[in-house]
């Protein structure tokens, strides 16, 4: 079974180790998103695909999500010490090594498909990881200004999410460079190619919405044979975790499990699943078009999670039937 | 008194320690050898640079007389983890941020004087430090070729000195790019600018050698108002620390202290210290047009190096007068 994820970080990675445990045997491939890449130091950094490698081949930072185990922060503190920051953004030195190969190879010509694929072979994840784009797209989110009266101002998602904890009104999110970049290789092909694509419970604005901002994916995804499910990273009005709920405000868009299926829409989504305590919108998100059960989905563990990954893949059979 | 002094790495930084040390008031400007720069990891890294940097600052690692006190190698363990090499390079963690700092200004736009500069405003090493040149000069060093029938390559000269331990016969020295650079901003100015020249028992031939192969460096110093007084690094036909000899054998210079003072030559030397134990070589380098003195040059501790500054100082005196 050939099996497409569209992935953001925490959520998506998380989910692909259920989705691993469910399906041994699967080929997976991660279409990963690059939008929160950022430049720290002078150094590429790829939070999400990092997440992802760093979950799948046992180097993730367990209780954090992010980052590397038995992480030390020596380089840091030395920039630091040099009044070199941003200081807000925790690159360990473990992280760093994975950063200055990264950038030492995309100095050299390499197109950051090439590097992935490259650092993946000291992770194996077990799934092909692919980033969304070769091109550089950086997602930045409007806010007010403090420094000009009723002015806004652009940041980077990173500076957003991580310095400012998203505790200020976002009005718009925007995948800057999105509209000039070409779907990394393999991508369109694996989309067309797949038996089922899977949306997980990543952030459907700033991961799978960046994703699916490179022209062409949304088309490959919308028009692919496969049944298309996706799984609700909102739970009875609340996001599982992080804080999805202010960039949907950004687009509109309410924080519930079925104002996000039809965020998605019927053209892009066959399946969706809301947990359990969202049951009620089961018939709201059916009435858009889509086939939607009510499922536990809290990612409390690798088994809890796997569930929930057969069940979004018994969905795909249901719609394919 | 304004004081330069042209320095290599470990040999010059330690004098320069005891030179503070002797004459806390002087103004001393350093004009660090830049050749044995090189890149790793994608980062620019400094050695001499920051050998004097981390020695004046407080920061160098004692016993070693390179890198950082307190080190750690996470960076580098997790590099090697990735297949990425150059493994015999011990860059630690802390070194780390300063190359990325470095590096980082540098891609920006920055001058290495500038960079140089900008580092130092943390270290604060109580001397001027600027580099040789601001563009780039590599020392290499020709080798016997083991995969060539009776060929030689080029190496690096951390290659040659770090990798092989300078246990291959060295056929030339070469600092590559010396003749088309232009001393850094600074660095003719001082020389003219100065009251007394000194040359510490760093390396002749890739330490102050090379300082003085960057045009118009030598010609400042020959024809410079202020005494020059060098110290031979070589003691009792061996080197003080380092390999001092591999080098002097590749450019037809023996190993005593006397060789030493006739290769630098009467066009750039007035004055030459030699050690209490090369005592008999003060008449040849006497013959040779240079004041010649032996006195204790083994820099022990701080003290003992404060005696052999002051003793140069104390030769300038004597030959300006």
């Amino acid at each position: 079974m050939r099996i497409v994820v569209l992935a953001g970080g925490i959520g998506g990675a998380r989910f692909l180790r259920g989705l691993k445990s469910a399906v041994p045997e699967a080929d997976i491939t991660v279409i990963g998103n690059t939008g929160d890449d950022i430049h720290l130091f002078g150094l590429k950094v790829c939070p999400d695909l990092d997440t992802v490698m760093y979950t799948l081949g046992g180097g993730i930072h367990e209780e954090q999500g992010w980052g590397r185990s038995g992480e030390t922060f020596a380089v840091k503190e030395e920039l630091a010490a040099y009044g070199v920051g941003p200081e807000w953004f925790g690159l360990g030195d473990r992280d760093f090594a994975t950063h200055i190969v990264r950038t030492q190879m995309i100095s050299a010509g390499y197109p950051l498909s090439a590097v992935t694929e490259a650092l993946c072979e000291r992770w194996r994840p077990g799934v092909r990881l692919l980033p969304m784009s070769d091109d550089r797209v950086e997602t930045h989110v409007l806010i007010d200004d403090p420094d000009a009266d009723g002015g806004r101002k652009a940041v980077h998602f990173q500076e957003y999410w991580v310095r400012l904890r998203a505790q200020v009104p976002a009005h718009a999110v925007v995948p800057v460079g999105a509209e000039q970049a070409k779907p990394a290789p393999g991508v369109l092909e694996a989309i067309a190619d797949a038996d089922v694509i899977l949306f997980p419970p990543s952030n459907p604005v700033v991961s799978v919405g960046t994703v699916l901002a490179v022209p062409g994916i949304r088309e490959a995804v919308a028009g692919a044979a496969a049944p298309v499910v996706g799984l609700s990273p909102i739970v009875g009005a609340a996001p599982v975790r992080g804080m999805a709920d202010k960039v949907l405000a950004a687009v509109g868009v309410e924080s519930t499990a079925g104002a996000v299926a039809r965020h998605y829409g019927a053209d892009l989504l066959d399946g969706w699943l809301v947990d359990t305590v969202d049951a009620d919108e089961t018939a709201g998100v059916e009435a858009a078009g889509i086939r939607c059960r009510a499922v536990p989905l809290m990612m409390t563990d690798i088994e809890a999670t796997a569930r929930m990954a057969a069940e979004a893949l018994a969905l795909a059979e249901e719609v394919r039937a």
